[in-house]
């Protein structure tokens, strides 16, 4: 088989980037591979689902916003019911955590984007069952855990359905004569000589080489150029090429819940439309909530720091403790309505972590295109990423993203990259 | 066990850390384990010990720059016998290339780089065995081989003893009563929460963690700050708690040659005082050659790109086709006197590489302080690495490194790190 662009993966990188390649290039043979038998199976509809323009590097916070304002115009006007719900992100903070995180926030706010500070006094009443001050209580003080002080509200933040805009994506593509083969699993990228000389041990080391497309368990495809946007799973076919993929696979869980005890955590007042619980990140271990208006529950997953191993899983699995023996002690403590609720389901993914910068890599080299290590919020800024990666292929120095912002395709390359720190991480 | 800092690594970038902690604190208990029956004897001593200054990122330059001084005055004044002989560095180029570089060598020269930029003419003369022009070669022209119509000549490069040198500081660790177990293998790193509650299940995700020492083949040590300097071993115990190592192990592999017929191409004229074959790098696969004094031997290197995999190897083999079947045809073109020369010794090593900027990484995180990813020049670098993670250690903003010039401790860490892009790469 053979095709201009191959791309392996069809999560929302692989989704996004074939998209914009094939529309702008319409006469471009364009093929998507995935070894799973849809789209977004890997990772990417594991997700859940939160989405924000609240970043204080200016890099995450283009990416995200000029994605979010595409994927409502794929709601609202293409027709895609993506779900996308404004709920607002809540992030918790303690004074000191506060304090330290000002600047930060006063740079986001002078940045225009929507974001507002709400005292303790504030969050109290709009998230009536939130314990945000735990006074002398010594269990409180035996774990360690952190009063509220002030809440970072952004306005341009909430919930979208990630699998849905995968499809939408993967659907696009398809409209415009693009192909997808799932089922199709890559066992290892093709490096050639450049001039093949037909001399065994080709190629060697002072040939020019190139990538000309891959192996997979259903035969050979050759591509003019291969991209890799196969999410944690790239290091698995960038390693033995000598390529990095800058992310290591980190497994992140998230338990849904349903019952009636907990019906008052749902409940908050001025925040959104919906009266509903925005996504809300306590000032501890990065536990966070968002209530799931579709299926009328409460979904929760915690930023796993040290020591949760960096390890590539076929299959992760959320872990039974996790939640009762864990996340548990310190979420009852502030929301005590879960107290002896249990989850109704639970499921795990991976997320691929850049270290350096918590920020995604394009890179191109000799044939190849690389896009990944979303670092978590890979999906929130899907649109632009994709646009970019086409403008790699192009070979222009600035990509145009959705509204007609302007951005240089090397930020997010290797040698000439612009590393910003991102203050706001989950 | 128990120390105030454990540094895991008797390679280049243990020892000297280890040194620098010591001396700037002598009433600290420092112990450097490692693997292995003595010190280097993982990558460091399978160095090819080319050093060299000429580097176009100023974080290079200056980590390079102070490291030979010091290794000078060790030679000179402290009485080690690590064998600095400045044969120099010749990089070999042709017109594009040199073009392109230009810039790169401009900002050497007036950086005060010690660099001369010779012609084709000049090179003829000073390298008598060197093939510049290929003239109408068939096989030249189906190789890809370039022409050399430049030699860039660094004077402030050569070779060192890589084993001598690891050997030194830690002779000088020991004199100032550092201590050293080898034959000693970390399992695990040990991450504990700051306060123990003595739950099972602990460190749970809302406790405060802190890195208090390792696991090994001969029991626990316990330690107030654990040093990770283990070079390509890094990710084995860095992945398991979810710190990244920033780099990934890539083969190198060197071959030695003693022959008579090779003899011309060990002479050269006007480069050095020794009149031998500069550190030579050919215009084409990062192909290296340098004149081994105290052997009369040549010592050949080759700059492997894709598809050499990333791979961690227990260990690393020269592959005998590498050289007589892919090395040797680009080689004999340019040094014809290598024709049915083969090696008499082979040997390979690792490189640890930051695929991001070819820049040593050294950071510090709750009781942790890694210092690795010298991607190839951490030997000539070492002495500035163990001064700068010393620095680190006890909370300093900037490093003094030797000679007095000063060096931000963060431009080498990760969130506010200073990214540049070096051109001079082998």
């Amino acid at each position: 088989m053979e095709c201009d662009i191959l791309v392996v993966g069809a999560g929302i990188m692989g989704v996004t980037t074939a998209y914009y390649l094939k529309k702008r290039d319409p006469s471009k043979k364009i093929l998507i591979i995935d070894k799973y038998a849809g789209p977004g199976q890997g990772n990417s509809a594991k997700s859940e689902g939160g989405y924000r323009n609240m970043f204080t590097s200016d890099t995450n916070y283009l990416l995200a916003d000029t994605s979010l304002d595409f994927f409502l115009h794929m709601q609202e006007e293409m027709g895609y019911d993506i779900k996308m719900d404004p709920i607002g992100y809540m992030w918790l903070f303690n004074e000191d955590q506060f304090t330290s995180l000002k600047g930060a926030i006063d740079h986001m706010i002078n940045r225009g984007i929507e974001v507002v500070v709400y005292d303790r006094s504030e969050i109290e009443k709009m998230i009536p069952a939130l314990v945000t001050d735990f006074g002398e209580d010594e269990e409180a003080e035996i774990l360690g855990l952190k009063n509220i002080d002030y809440g970072v509200f952004g306005k341009k933040c909430g919930s979208l359905d990630a699998d849905a805009l995968v499809r939408a994506y993967e659907a696009e593509f398809i409209k415009l004569g693009g192909k997808v083969q799932y089922n199709t699993e890559v066992k290892r990228i093709h490096v050639k000589p450049e001039m093949e000389l037909g001399i065994p041990g080709e190629p060697f080391v002072w040939q020019k080489k190139v990538i000309t497309g891959v192996d997979t368990n259903k035969g050979e495809i050759k591509a003019g150029t291969t991209v890799i946007a196969c999410g944690v799973w790239a290091s698995e076919l960038l390693d033995p090429i000598g390529l990095d993929s800058f992310m290591k696979p980190k497994k992140r869980q998230l338990f849904a819940f349903k019952d009636p005890k907990i019906e008052p955590v749902m409940k908050t007042i001025g925040l959104n439309s919906e009266g509903a619980l925005p996504l809300t990140i306590l000032p501890i271990a990065g536990i966070l909530l968002k209530s799931e208006l579709t299926e009328g529950s409460i979904w929760l997953g915690c930023a796993d720091w040290i020591p949760r191993k960096f390890e590539l899983e076929e299959d992760p699995q959320a872990e039974e403790d996790y939640y009762t023996n864990n996340v548990y002690h310190a979420l009852v403590m502030y929301f005590p309505n879960f107290e002896d609720v249990r989850p109704m389901n639970s499921w795990a993914g991976q997320y691929a972590i850049n270290s350096f910068d918590e920020t995604p890599v394009i890179y191109k080299e000799e044939g190849l295109i690389y896009v990944g290590a979303g670092s978590g919020s890979g999906i929130m800024k899907g649109d632009a990423l994709g646009r970019i990666a086409a403008s790699l292929y192009f070979g222009e120095e600035e990509a145009e993203l959705y509204g007609g912002q302007k951005f240089r395709v090397a930020d997010l390359g290797v040698h000439h990259r612009k590393i910003e720190p991102e203050k706001f991480v989950i």
